[in-house]
């Protein structure tokens, strides 16, 4: 019986809420948040065949689309508290023990990854011809202390976690879009690790709760780095009323050994500069700020790049080694 | 632009949010939880052609998916506070205005009969050839205070709101399954009420604040009358370690005026025990607060019946007019 086998493998994830809490088994959950806090509620739906391939593992499944959730939380400088699941099941994934433990082990060891306590808070499965998942993760943060896309300031610098582009390439890679010729020019160990990497995300949580208050505003990029910078150029110019640009340098992007080949083959720029799937955290941080949060940064092993500025005017404005000219024509941007 | 029309038909539901907490339009929404209360966080998915037939108009749909959470809280005994959004959307859905007007009004509408404020608290869209829905209301209760399944106790008063029967009669109608005989028998108003009832079911918030102190137990019947009653059976057996169990009085399930027409017709107490999609609560209460919840119903305009008690032992028994015996064989229960 398929009810069952979810009960079987979603009981343990609901598992660690402090006494008088509840996590499934009720009508509801009940969730008590620590005083002074604010609840935070981040949402993603993913579905089989728009954001991950038909054939993807269970396990890579689960762990992504918790892991993208987190990602926001991070953004929102907040601490993960729990998640909640309302998942859409073909009758092949309901049915299959294997596929369930796999996908509850996903999530498990994505949780495990964190360190924290992150348990399952309830949830619905039906049945559906397309599997659909929507995780809704839930975090809290001190009041007034969450750390929001539209704080940043002209002369801010702007900064990133990680490296771009890594999960535009694994995404190249899992659809086999990449010509013979690049693909040829990457190593096994550069294909394994940009797979691994579009598969298995590690949202930023440590450097996340590290962000107030020094950094003026953050967001995670999950569309790409022009997109998600773009937003927080938006939101920070309505909530300022001045407009707000910014100013990125290609030779400061932080790019993996994989990206890094292709951009010198081909100038494959498009891959840091839109590729979606990142899970970074982009950031804005006031100069003087800059030197406590990269010792914050170092702290939790976490590679911090600047990348470029907040400018006084609107726009994005790429430079090559401080040229705007030496930077390639970006027509047919998303496109590799 | 699909999203503009996303944007400008789902901000309106977002506001309402007390300042410094925030709904749409950063990476989470930032909630404030009232000092001394719980969170509450129920999830419910919806699929097309699982859950309500593809033809069913966007209106209903919106107001089915955030009524059945909200029924979720009020069987909890929690007051809504925000709910959240997963949404996966054919194209066609998606690139309709006239569609994202209805399906917002459904929302905006439900929320406004409720008199309450519930704002959209984030959310994401996405593409999808099934429209799949998961919505995940969050509510706040004082600590201590949530109305559990599990605190049912031998002698209780088992006790229903509303009428039973109601939604699979609405159903069976949308879906045409009842024979011309039985069909001939209900009047046009008893179908459009049945049809109304299964489309728009109307959650019971009111009196599922007035549960606590005096009920012991809860739950929202969405799976049929014996199967809920079963789940507070099943908690709370677990919480005391007695076997406990139910007499129910089949003459006095309230019914409405079509149900009552089929079950005299042909016996069909399927409909009241088993049908789901009824959104009424199911409570246990000690006979001594029995008359002061009646009030307390009364007073909110909420019909209130006593159908029968908890017994010490496991099983649910069915009466008509005090006799087993005189209960019909419920073979075939689940079709008609």
């Amino acid at each position: 019986m398929e009810f069952d086998l979810i009960e079987r493998y979603f009981t343990p994830l609901s598992l660690g809420l402090p006494e008088g809490d509840l996590s499934i088994g009720d009508d509801g959950a009940l969730i008590t948040i620590p005083p002074e806090h604010q609840l935070v509620v981040v949402t993603d739906t993913l579905v089989s065949g728009v954001h991950f391939p038909h054939e993807t593992r269970a396990y890579d499944i689960a762990w992504k689309a918790l892991a993208v959730n987190l990602s926001d939380l991070a953004a929102m400088g907040a601490s993960p508290i729990g998640f909640s699941l309302g998942l859409s099941l073909p009758k092949t994934c309901a049915e299959s023990e294997q596929w369930m433990a796999d996908f509850s082990q996903g999530f498990h060891d994505l949780v495990a990854s964190t360190g924290m306590k992150i348990p399952l808070v309830g949830g619905d499965t039906t049945r559906s011809d397309i599997l659909t998942l929507t995780v809704s993760a839930k975090g809290v943060v001190r009041k007034g202390r969450a750390v929001l896309r539209s704080g940043a300031e002209a002369g801010d610098i702007v900064a990133v976690t990680g490296v771009l582009g890594e999960g535009a390439l694994g995404l190249a890679l899992a659809l086999d879009t990449l010509s013979t010729e690049l693909k040829t020019g990457l190593s096994e160990q550069d294909q394994r690790h940009a797979l691994n990497y579009l598969n298995r995300p590690i949202p930023q949580l440590a450097m996340g709760q590290c962000l107030y208050p020094l950094a003026n505003s953050a967001i995670d990029i999950s569309d790409g780095l022009l997109q998600d910078l773009g937003h927080i150029l938006e939101r920070s110019s309505m909530s300022t009323g001045k407009p707000l640009g910014a100013r990125v340098e290609l030779n400061d992007l932080p790019l993996s050994s994989g990206v890094r080949k292709l951009v010198a083959q081909e100038a494959l720029w498009q891959m840091p500069l839109s590729g979606g799937d990142e899970y970074q955290l982009c950031l804005t941080v006031k100069p003087e700020n800059w030197s406590a949060l990269q010792a914050l940064a170092a702290e939790h092993d976490v590679v911090l790049s600047r990348i470029g500025e907040i400018t006084g005017y609107a726009g994005i404005e790429l430079t090559l080694c401080g040229e705007g000219d030496a930077v390639p024509d970006f027509a047919g941007f998303q496109h590799f």
